[in-house]
């Protein structure tokens, strides 16, 4: 048997500990019929809590920073070299699940614990990180606990983001927490230097049913998509009388029909090319105060996100979405008003990391594929930050965010012994 | 002068009585920046009641039936001779206009005040009608007013239709206004008997800008259209998360656009032989209790209405709309609910009271053109009923149905002189 085989056969006995913290974290903190972590909150703290009593029982290091973020370490041979980080957070959505987040720390602590087991100490430091508050539905602030630790989060967030169900700041939160904003807002050297992770990695639930559908139990990130997004387009029309000849109209609806159509169109063509987008369009309504079974449509607001893992191909898609929804303005006279703009860059995965990884399940003879995440993650924000970053994704079903998803304890063992060999092999060498 | 030009000339006196009432109606029924008269509100009363005053003051018969329709009676010689009605409705959409069946009924007043005034004596009853609730967007059924004084409307309709902002029955708002439903309901002998009304004429201000696109202050109808309407087709699809993957969507925001924009180039193509039909998707909107930038739309509402003078074209469109609902329902997987089926058949116009018109309007010197009617009007009740109809449209700026709708007094006048000189040469004989 391989050192790396040995290795992650330690870690595979260590399938009980997931089982345990799955089941803890389930029972503590179900709010109705799902799950209900809120950023810096009592059930939030639990988890913390929890993954740091399980890596002490199981001789690991355990630490906080300001954030009120939870590392568990393995401490490797030259406890000065670059550490490999892996990890993800433990808040969730209000109504959602177990493993959007805690599946990747699970994982970490998992690998962590079944190298103690086996005695193996590796080159560096192999550090699991327990992220406080990434799912921005509570703050509307992405990556607050990742981007504090990296020192990258604007200082007057932590006073002006308020959560959305309580109104209160995230300072206040933060402090309640045992986090520490006052250090965070003066800023000063970082908890994390981007510049001295060897890497960071996550396990997450895949929250497209692709790994599903398609019977694959792990699936390897080929990037984080980027976004722009424009909540409140308007179209502006004229409310006419419902028998108005089609020459004499200025008909909201049918350009925001075009609008989307055409959009629609683009994405049918993209995704021909190969090339990885989504589209949304999630809010699109007539007045409500205006609108009739009888009237020709006035105003329509719609809302759209456009998403992809190509930066080139975003800024493309960006420009064909602005000359369509012109096009759709000029042919029914209307006006057009493509209101806020905001946007995320596209998280690279490092080629490096994602060939070692497809190796890796190969070797291990799971069954695969390479997938763009449909969505965020605090990945993104160590990508960002310039930090060689990869992701591993767990087969789900019933996507995420919402109390039925699913995954089954095999899968995401599965995906552990991925990232564990990668460790043995690479990471940690 | 002729006696027809001498009557005429006693109309045009009364111009005075026309802007008088039009001013009242405005400064009573204004509710914000537009006219708002629902029907069977107290606001629709107000214009039966000033109608019905000013009948009283210029020296003719006011009664009302039990759908509380006004009616205004010039005496004719022989009182049992079966009466010419003239006429259209008092009430008005939402943030409508002044003019939008006003006019109608304002018309014949001036008309047969100036007859008063002239001291003639018609050889037949001359009544005009002030019709109740035409407009169907507050009870989603159309001609209620004109429909039940001749017998026609289904008994049951008094009770399943709903106003839409109040949620109460025809019924109770009927009984509100003096109406007497209960007697509606048991049937009998209706109001008006259609084989014995001589004639309809229905005067309207225009709702395309066809004449006042072309500079003409006259048109004669050569049909009204018959339609059919859906006013809540329902695609329901799943909602999910913002990066889920093309293939396992299911998005009824792409389903409703692609509906609309199949529809639209349909039109675009029927126009294109010349054929006439118009489309109207007045009312479209995503789940405001679900809806979210960041979610694909689960469920999207919208309504719509088809309408054309061709009967064999309308049934055409109407397979084709179903044809191309299904496949929008198909391509993105979602559910098609096409609900409630409403349909008004076409009006078909009385060829001899048609050219009687337009030689009325070429002997007075007003320029005019034969014009196919855009909405559905009283009119259309009383063709179906089977009473010889005709219709005069007066120019109008900004469409109806809004509250830029914007009708010139003297292009009224014309109007009104045109139904003046066809009732002294024809129908009062």
């Amino acid at each position: 048997m391989s050192d790396a085989a040995h290795l992650t056969k330690a870690v595979r006995g260590r399938e009980k500990l997931a089982g345990a913290v799955f089941d803890a974290l389930a029972a503590k903190t179900r709010r109705g019929a799902g799950i209900c972590r809120a950023s810096y909150s009592p059930e939030e703290n639990y988890a913390h809590d929890l993954i740091a009593e399980e890596g002490k029982r199981a001789g690991l290091e355990v630490s906080r920073d300001a954030a009120a973020n939870t590392y568990v370490t393995l401490p490797g041979k030259d406890r000065k070299a670059p550490p490999v980080l892996m990890g993800s957070h433990l808040d969730s959505v209000a109504e959602g699940g177990n493993y959007d987040g805690a599946a990747g720390v699970v994982a970490g602590l998992v690998a962590l614990a079944g190298f103690k087991d086996a005695g193996w100490t590796p080159a560096r430091d192999l550090t699991v990180m327990g992220v406080r508050a990434e799912e921005s539905a509570w703050f509307q602030v992405s990556y607050i606990g990742s981007r504090s630790a990296l020192g990258v989060l604007a200082p007057d967030v932590y006073e002006t983001a308020k959560r959305t169900d309580t109104g209160r700041s995230l300072a206040e939160h933060m402090v309640e927490c045992g986090g520490d904003p006052d250090k965070l807002r003066r800023g000063g050297a970082p908890h994390l230097d981007a510049k001295r992770l060897h890497a960071f990695l996550e396990l997450h639930i895949e929250q497209g049913p692709v790994l599903h559908a398609e019977g694959l139990p792990i699936g390897i990130a080929t990037g984080i998509p980027g976004n722009f997004r424009h909540p409140q387009i308007v179209f502006t029309g004229e409310y006419g009388h419902v028998g108005y000849a089609r020459e004499y109209r200025r008909d909201a609806a049918l350009a925001a029909a075009a609008l989307i159509s055409g959009l629609d169109r683009l994405w049918e063509e993209t995704l021909a090319t190969g090339q990885n987008m989504t589209l949304t369009v999630g809010r699109l309504f007539t007045d409500p105060a205006n609108h009739a079974l009888t009237k020709v449509a006035g105003r329509v607001e719609l809302s759209l996100d456009m998403r992809s893992t190509d930066p080139a191909l975003l800024k493309m898609l960006e420009a064909r979405f602005q000359a369509i929804a012109q096009d759709a303005a000029e042919r029914y006279r209307v006006g057009l008003d493509l209101g806020r703009r905001t946007s995320a860059a596209v998280g690279v995965m490092d080629d490096t990391i994602r060939g070692q990884l497809l190796r890796a399940a190969k070797t291990l003879g799971l069954p695969h594929k390479e997938i763009a995440s449909p969505a965020s993650h605090d990945a993104a924000a160590f990508s960002a930050a310039g930090v060689p970053t990869a992701m591993i994704f767990v087969r789900n079903d019933h996507g995420s965010h919402n109390p039925d998803e699913h995954m089954e304890l095999s899968d995401f063992m599965d995906g552990t012994v991925v990232l564990a060999s990668w460790l043995a092999e690479h990471g940690g060498k």
